[in-house]
């Protein structure tokens, strides 16, 4: 059997249907964000402009987080050695969890490799091992959500995205002594809307069940401290668990959850994938604890971003680029077409220095093709004219659609 | 419902069969491995001796290491800012990919966010997609090789570890045009014992499977530039994919496959636990790029390691502490009940200042509880001759079993 003979076949037909991804290789550079090299042999300008990071404050940069992290590397070294158990949680562990838990008004926190992996790890234990539960999950979550439920084998219901009515009906199929578990998310990442997290938690308290809450595209982004779309409602309480990323806002890498104590100690005793893993380098742990303490106390990055954000839709508007309506700080311009969508995004960066990358399938369902522009307070008002002057150009010669999706 | 209830049953049940976990809060300082500042609260001196890491060689302190990493926090910040696809490619993760190939006569590698990933997205994507795959497990696997497969819903065969008439027994039960993967890891973790590769290439080839080596516990440790044992046994090319970690020898953080251009390509484009989470911060991957550079054209590491698991085996014999014989570099001590492994472990610390973990279910099946000790090169014979005196003192204290395990 020809194993390389499958693997192809597979891959050209990604090909065929225009899915196939090319990687950009980029060098960003401190102290100049969003701009970054173009390693790309060729194609484009050397320096390019970086539109899609999920950087989205532009803290991977900041110099109390570089600070910190050039400290513990020093201290400590380059990794943390083993696992949590075996040597390998350094004290940056329990101090970021620490500032996790606080963050959130939660009892406890737990630290993992990934967002991925802790949406993956905790739906996956939570559903394994509390007896005869069902996860109800919305429609859009995430794929490390819904691995996760896959791979816990529990029964799984969904329910239409942000519905309240269909959560409510469907929840009231199940009797009070069955556990549950609702699970989605505050900022949905490819369309940027928000979820009726109050609404959810009613339904969710009427019937008896957790509430399982992602909040991975709002963390260091909403509320008075950073804390979330829950934190900025004041509904962090009334969620049984909070799941947040070290690698979007807060700008270095890795996942957490956040709840009571016994719920945290449930998770590192049976999660197999907060067990078995070395766990982060202590530099890591430390850059993100700088990050979140500063956006604990300092709402200017937030309110630059908005800012931002504002102003590039008001351009968009005004030169009829179709843009998707919501209410947070991510654009999606819809193409609809993978073909088109990465031959606009080839052009924008060979031609315009512009770099966002097509969003295509299974990132986002076929027939919803997109450029999802993701302004932060580093992006110049000179920028964003030059993106929209960019785009303008481009919906002219290619004849798109200038109705708004 | 009460789901704290729910978890603090689990919890309880743990605590009475002596599996509950506490982890050491510890403070790595570069410059010191193995010591280790101590962070417990009164609980042992404040600075120990680490016994139990996975940062086998010390490269986790390595100047040239530190230095990249250094280097390219400065030059490219914190985190990588996005997926590998949207903005989260960067010149180091290009330049490790082509090192790991290199390292492993590969055509590619992929990187992923940890080897947990590595082997839970790899062997969860190809027995997903190979329509009718079968996966040929050794009993031993890992946790993260026994997940991905689970996941990957394809029927599994477990095969008596490191048994060749198994496997091939078990493989003759299959027609040629089924798909197989045989997956198998090189040294296991928690034994130390070593695989066959030779011998299940042979059968994997003779019955038209794919072989799948996992060699976490291997790089950077064996083989002439450090590729694992089958790059020390000059096998490489025989095997369909190598699995690999960046946290133990090379001492930082993240996972690895390297295969076939056609194979890295395929995960590359359908594994979710690869496309749908932020990339390696590029200082990891700089500081990964190091280290591995480092060990392909330095054997020093390597030799004075050999050389203290071999005096430490020694001085156990002349003390008649019974550890498991193995060709490796691990070195377990055998216990076999949970609460006097978590007891002697706990005395190490406190009143000697050794740092060994006690490892139980589930990382080893209940009854076969052990102290798991890992000399580096930068364990000292005194260090060895203080470790001995110590087990040597306790052994007569609690009355265990002289006799080798």
């Amino acid at each position: 059997m020809n194993y390389d003979d499958l693997f192809q076949t597979q891959l050209d037909a990604l090909k065929t249907a225009g899915n196939y991804r090319v990687f950009a290789n980029l060098e960003r550079y401190r102290g100049n964000f969003p701009r970054a090299r173009n390693h790309a042999g060729g194609r484009g300008p050397d320096e390019v402009t970086v539109w899609c990071s999920n950087d989205y404050l532009g803290m991977g940069q900041h110099p109390d987080v570089i600070s910190a992290m050039h400290t513990a590397l020093d201290e400590c070294g380059a990794g943390a050695g083993g696992t949590r158990n075996i040597s390998g949680t350094n004290h940056y562990h329990v101090a970021l969890e620490r500032e996790l838990a606080s963050l959130h008004g939660k009892e406890g926190a737990l630290l993992f490799t990934s967002g991925y992996v802790s949406n993956w790890a905790a739906l996956g234990t939570l559903g394994a091992r509390l007896p005869g539960c069902v996860i109800f999950s919305d429609a859009l979550n995430h794929a490390s959500m819904i691995e996760g439920i896959r791979h816990s084998r529990a029964e799984r219901r969904i329910w239409k995205h942000n519905s309240v009515e269909d959560l409510d009906r469907q929840l009231s199929e199940y009797g009070p002594d069955v556990p549950k578990i609702v699970a989605f998310e505050s900022v949905y990442s490819m369309d940027g809307d928000i979820a009726p997290i109050s609404e959810i938690c009613d339904v969710a308290e009427k019937h008896g069940a957790m509430t399982y809450l992602d909040e991975v595209h709002a963390v260091g982004l909403y509320g008075p401290q950073g804390g979330g779309i829950a934190d900025r409602e004041g509904l962090s309480h009334r969620l049984t668990l909070i799941e947040g990323t070290l690698g979007k806002a807060f700008g270095v890498v890795g996942g957490y959850i956040t709840g009571s104590a016994a719920l945290c100690d449930f998770l590192r005793s049976f999660a197999s994938g907060f067990i078995f893993t070395t766990s982060l380098p202590p530099a890591v742990a430390a850059g993100a604890l700088a990050s979140i303490r500063h956006l604990r106390r300092s709402s200017s990055e937030r309110e630059r971003q908005q800012q931002q954000v504002a102003r590039l839709r008001a351009k968009l508007d005004a030169a009829g680029i179709p843009h998707l309506p919501n209410p947070s700080h991510i654009v999606p311009v819809m193409v609809k077409d993978p073909v088109k969508c990465k031959m606009i995004s080839d052009i924008l960066l060979e031609q315009y220095g512009i770099y966002v990358q097509p969003i295509n399938y299974p990132t986002v369902p076929k027939g919803t093709e997109r450029l999802r522009f993701t302004p932060s307070p580093a992006h110049t008002d000179a920028d964003i004219d030059h993106l929209v002057q960019a785009l303008r150009a481009l919906w002219s010669q290619c004849a798109l659609s200038r109705a708004v999706a």
